[in-house]
């Protein structure tokens, strides 16, 4: 039987695990140009927060009732299509559930070489996003400050590294010590914050004496109101993601436009999907760095397909810490 | 005697003609180095505004008691300048009086064959802003929608034809019907909304059927909630100017940043120094199409330094129509 996890309700607010429905179907058949493949590793994201809800977006939501979408790793059983073999290893947008059938769109055939759930994160979606973000709007010169939150994560543990790599001070926001240790002794980040200081704004303005060059905003909220008063002139900010205002069922409103223009600051939204012409640089890139050990990558591993939904929901509030995957099999 | 209009005190909230003070004081005398102005032009703009307060910003203020800054046309009387002479035309930051002293730094000796007071306007710092932002930031496609209001001003006014010289449609806002019809008749946008309108948000959507690429901000408040949820997957908004927010004594909130997210927005403040090295494609550009009568170009002109304050009041509250100058003498 193959294991699916369905949208089972668009969440009101927060989202909850009756938003989630677990059912067993038969496994499906491939038929001419396609093939089954037994998925190995799912990875959990905060967009996928996005598409539960059918708000306007740039992307497609889930249907109620329809497999949640998700990355995915795993193991071609049988196929009926020209360009691809039983025994192959590849990469998918397989969704959450044990197998998926596949005609071969978007689909990437993985080199044995490497840990094949490094194509969900580090080597992945999450991989590009902080590469292309960082290096493409953030442009960090020697010298200046960078700040990203949520800085033990899937993206911000890249960015703090790449921003590193390229001569810039790295600055953190995590949220608890352990964490805060982690992306200071392990990832090298130049300092951390912990967001749940008592008094985050003082704590920042601390750990960035020169003020702050570039924000990767990942999470929106009380941080972004700490960090902003904190921007430099010609500051630029990446807006990748706002996972503190996801669940916002009204609007909330966003900084004075003055300090935009005053600053002339850059604010920048983007997808991964804006910048797929940059995937050679990023593979070749970031592909070395992590094998000369100048980038550190940590996993946070679920064990078991049915357990993806309760993870997904610690995602939302910080739960994982390091890139959160599923492993199915 | 030289007449000059100091700032006499800092405005609280919307300016008024009790911040200005018109004093008399001796003609001075240029020292060794410099030279000495007497001013014909002067040009009256909104980011005088900010120079007024002491808020944080990019600029200096003028400080209480000091000559208010300007941009200004003048011709050297008397000069102890190696490189200037006496009975050159000159475009200098004069500031608002009958007699300007220069030591030559950011002084620009003007060609007689094209009238003078045009540095001030269309070939000068207001062009420049039109040109860089909407080609650096804005970049408009063919076919593409670029919206930007104060249409009939210095800046509006040059975004919009270049816009459609680029091949984009040009949808201006203006206030009232004289000025709209300018804008569509005279200008030739392709369509002008009257931001008097009753519902402004229903007439910009008819005036924009397919969607907003480029706003081209230089207004802020009712225009901008007007203009956002029309915006497209990908839009460019810079941000010029925000005159219908300068006087706010608290800080007024922006859009939700989810809308920068989910449409990938880029916002970018700007200044013109940004784009100092456009400023010989520029001429080049912009005096050609001016000359080839692509771009039409009108003036407000006051007559006499004294009406300087009582213009500038009225051109925060959208009351000149046109490029506003003050001819001094």
């Amino acid at each position: 039987m193959n294991r699916q996890i369905l949208l089972k309700s668009r969440p009101v607010g927060a989202p909850s695990l009756a938003n989630f429905e677990l059912v067993e179907r038969p496994v499906p058949e491939p038929r001419d140009g396609q093939f089954l493949v037994r998925q190995k590793w799912m990875s959990l994201d905060p967009y996928m927060r996005g598409r539960m809800s059918d708000a306007p977006s740039y992307a497609k939501p889930v249907d109620v009732g329809g497999v949640m979408v998700a990355g995915t790793v795993g193991e071609i059983m049988v196929s009926r299509h020209a360009d691809f073999r039983a025994g192959e290893t590849v990469q998918l947008y397989g969704g959450w559930q044990d197998y998926a059938l596949s005609n071969g769109n978007g689909v990437r055939k993985l080199d044995p070489a490497s840990p094949p759930q490094h194509a969900l994160g580090v080597l992945g979606m999450p991989g590009l996003t902080a590469y292309a973000g960082l290096l493409e709007i953030g442009k960090p010169q020697a010298g200046e400050t960078v700040v990203v939150a949520a800085a033990s994560g899937a993206v911000g543990s890249v960015v703090g590294q790449i921003a590193r790599i390229k001569g810039a001070r790295a600055v953190g926001i995590a949220g608890g010590a352990k964490k805060v240790a982690h992306v200071k002794d392990v990832l090298g980040f130049d300092d951390c914050v912990d967001h749940r200081a008592p008094d985050l704004a003082a704590a920042l303005a601390r750990a960035c004496p020169k003020g702050i060059d570039v924000y990767f905003e990942n999470v929106g909220g009380a941080v972004q109101e700490a960090v902003w008063p904190l921007l430099n002139e010609g500051a630029r900010v990446p807006v990748c993601g706002l996972i503190a205002q996801y669940s916002d069922e009204t609007p909330r409103p966003g900084p004075d436009f003055r300090s935009i223009l005053r600053k002339h600051l850059t604010v920048r939204g983007f997808l991964v999907s804006n910048f797929a012409a940059l995937d050679g640089d990023f593979r070749r890139d970031v592909g070395g760095w992590l094998a000369a050990g100048r980038i550190k990558y940590r996993e946070d591993v679920v064990e078991g397909l049915e357990r993806a939904p309760q993870a997904f929901l610690g995602l939302l509030n910080g739960g994982n810490f390091g890139k959160l995957l599923v492993k199915i099999a």
